[in-house]
């Protein structure tokens, strides 16, 4: 048993904090454990919190909650500290999307070959790397001890960026390998039955061994996908994982693209809209189009807003129970469809208690501190792993964890040489560029940056593209940054 | 004193055969050689044959001669063989352009970021490819023991694909770094005092070190370059050492770029015509524009024409002295003026018993040997040389050459990391893309390659120019090699 302190910076995002609280509250060894909810949102934090520390008190767990505006509060005496902010928020994309697609860049400038993830931003959101370099410098200079696990995006970015600058113990995390779960299920298989393993960089991984009672089960995904593809019809536009891109990116690559890695191909899945719905399918193109993307902002702001709800009847029903499956059917009867279904799934979810939300940062508190061995995907510096991939480049790799830290699984079968060269150097080359401007501040960096860009047309374009953005409201530290 | 058999495979390029030859009539620990002159082309050959006995009898050098059309009888018995053909000559590379402009693809499908030079086709030219890899595996199977020393171009990709598939002595062979040697004469430095290093990959290599008399002498190139950039006038399009282009990569990548390196930049200098002439001077814009290209074939085929003539006269005066200044004079009073300088100097440096031509052929063959230590500048395989380039990555570095074999120099100071990865990362990783085509046999893999040149807007226009290039005459093996 081992009571920590934990701070979440970001807490204000409910869904993604009280994933981690229902986790907490299943955690025995967790137990007495304080948790620091950290945002700049007051009204946001405060709805958190209620709601967290009602989650507590239903699980009978043994759970205290503070909360502050305050960066280092948070940071102060946590062995954990998990970083789930959103500098600038959706809101910033949009703009410099807009100012991109002006200049010709369709679906903004930071959309790159493998990485067409519409709010992966590594280049044009100066204030988010500043931000979680800054707090990684904080708790060097604060919790010197403390695990930093880096939630927001971009990881990839981020990852390299800390590990190589801040001397921390801190690790990447995402969720996309549960990509494997849907093939698992969709294959009605017995999950305890598969073995698999997925290797590569983060939203950049593929499925290197899919084994069932021990024998290759890639044969049955071939099948699958023959089947799927054919009528190929998304139920919503993230369902790609058994889409005709995933197909085509699996037949040249020779394994299959894992969760977010089918939204990272390359620009031929991507020219435009028209393109997208070929391979991503109809109506919306997949959810990075500008359709699909508006598909995902509207249900998140409907989320949003049922979350509000459910913080407001418990403000006003003190006594109602966060447990009763009754309370919520009440509370979200006026949410839109398909998101009340979605949304229902996931609050039933975090209230059972036989189940976990699927995040892996308590999993990996507690196997750090109570040595309950777990295995993970986690985004770590390379050290030989990934062979022909350098040292200090942080890959998205199977591991497991217990009280003597983090160990690395051998990758076997290995990665296939094609998607190092082919899929993995070009996605850690834009990354070394991110990370050359970002740490030098050369504004030259930005323009070879586009100038590398197939959307480039001219010099012009790029000077005029990258001014128009450092001259946005908010962007006054970038542009300050490099150099007017 | 070391007699051996040298063959020469594409010896009826004549200009390059006579430095070969001429080296070796002023190289006595190598008396007693044979030279092996093979071509397909037998006027040619006949010439270069002519000419070349000539050379040794005036030189009262001790060297032989053969000449055959079939490279396993250069092959047989040789100890270095010097690969210097190209398979389907500039007339195929002048089809391939015209096709690939024809689909929106400026300077043609082989031009790249940090390739632009216009016959160093990576893509297109699968039989320059397939035969330099028959060439070095026929040199396994008929003379195991012997050095092939790849001059003929692209001596990146070639050199990496022989050295990573024959287990044979092998090394790529440029004489780009000479652009050091410009730099030095325009500075009016005694070359002796100069201490300098290269590093980086063929084509794309960068002055690391430049010490004058023990003394750090970058400060005097960064004075020159101010001052020769001000008024900028090429001497002719090669003319680009000192060049608007050279200073701005100069300032970007942190050290100078050297040789064809120039040429070897991002699309910011290439874009089109009128860009290329902003950054390589009127009225040209660089060898590698269209006009500037157009300037070199009409000048090798003056050089062609001289070199014919030369062979003509010597044949129907069979007593005139090969070392009489005044046979030249005589000879080449047709040629048109700027190439018969060029030409006459060439020829004269040839002649001259003191100097020697340049290449590094037969001052590698004579180090090894006879133990004549020698600095030279090799394309091999990386082996840690330059830090975060895989192993087996062919590097164009300093060496020392004498009995042992080829022993690096330590790259001190070392390559600035910005161009390890903003500049020799994506030529690398274009390079890798063009072996793995070569290698499968992958049309898919050629179709990708295109997917992500900044020159293609959809996949349609990518299938077409890859089918039309390998619809070409002669082009039936790689069409059957990439499948219909």
């Amino acid at each position: 048993m081992a009571a920590i302190k934990l701070g979440i910076i970001g807490a204000g995002s409910a869904a993604f904090s009280l994933r981690l609280v229902s986790d907490l509250c299943k955690t025995k060894g967790l137990s007495g454990s304080l948790v620091s909810l950290m945002d700049i949102d007051k009204d946001r934090l405060n709805a958190v919190h209620m709601l967290a520390k009602k989650f507590a008190e239903e699980f009978g767990a043994d759970l205290r909650f503070e909360t502050t505006t305050n960066v280092e509060d948070a940071i102060k005496d946590s062995s954990f500290v998990v970083n789930t902010a959103l500098v600038g928020g959706h809101s910033y994309f949009e703009q410099v999307r807009k100012i991109s697609e002006k200049y010709g860049y369709y679906r903004g400038i930071d959309s790159q070959e493998f990485n067409m993830v519409s709010d992966y931003y590594t280049i044009s959101n100066f204030n988010q790397l500043k931000f979680m370099h800054d707090v990684a410098k904080a708790i060097e200079r604060i919790s010197p001890k403390a695990w930093l696990l880096q939630a927001a995006n971009p990881v990839f970015e981020l990852t390299n960026l800390i590990t190589r600058t801040v001397p921390i113990n801190m690790v990447g995390i995402c969720h996309g390998h549960h990509g494997v779960d849907q093939i698992i299920e969709k294959l009605g298989l017995d999950a305890g039955k598969v073995e698999w393993q997925v290797a590569g960089v983060n939203h950049g991984i593929w499925l290197t061994k899919f084994m069932y009672e021990g024998k290759d089960a890639y044969p049955l995904i071939n099948e699958l996908l023959e089947k799927e593809v054919k009528s190929f019809k998304p139920t919503n536009p993230f369902d790609d994982q058994l889409s005709p891109v995933a197909k085509d990116m699996y037949e040249f690559y020779g394994k299959m693209p894992i969760g977010d890695t089918v939204r990272n191909g390359s620009w031929k899945y991507h020219y435009n809209l028209e393109t997208k719905k070929k391979w991503f399918g109809e109506p919306l193109g997949g959810v990075d189009s500008e359709l699909g993307w508006k598909w995902y902002q509207d249900r998140q702001a409907e989320i949003a807003l049922a979350m509000q709800k459910v913080a407001k009847y418990f403000q006003e029903n003190k006594n109602a129970k966060l447990l009763s499956k009754e309370s919520f059917a009440e509370i979200i009867s006026q949410t839109k469809n398909d998101v009340k279904e979605e949304f229902t799934k996931e609050i039933y979810n975090l209230l059972d208690p036989q189940k976990k939300s699927g995040e892996q940062h308590i999993l990996l508190a507690n196997a750090l501190l109570n040595d309950e061995k777990v295995d993970l995907v986690l985004n770590l510096p390379n050290n030989g792993t990934i062979p022909g991939i350098p040292d200090d480049v942080a890959v998205e790799i199977p591991v497991y964890a217990d009280k003597d830290g983090i160990h690395r699984y051998k990758i076997d079968p290995p990665l296939p040489e094609r998607i190092t060269k082919m899929y993995l150097y070009p996605r850690i080359m834009r990354m070394e560029w991110a990370l050359e401007a970002f740490l030098t501040g050369d504004k030259k960096v930005l323009e070879e940056f586009f100038i590398r860009d197939p959307r480039t047309k001219s010099y012009d374009q790029v000077v005029k593209v990258i001014d128009e953005i450092l001259a946005l409201p908010g962007n006054e530290e970038m542009e300050k940054h490099y150099g007017k």
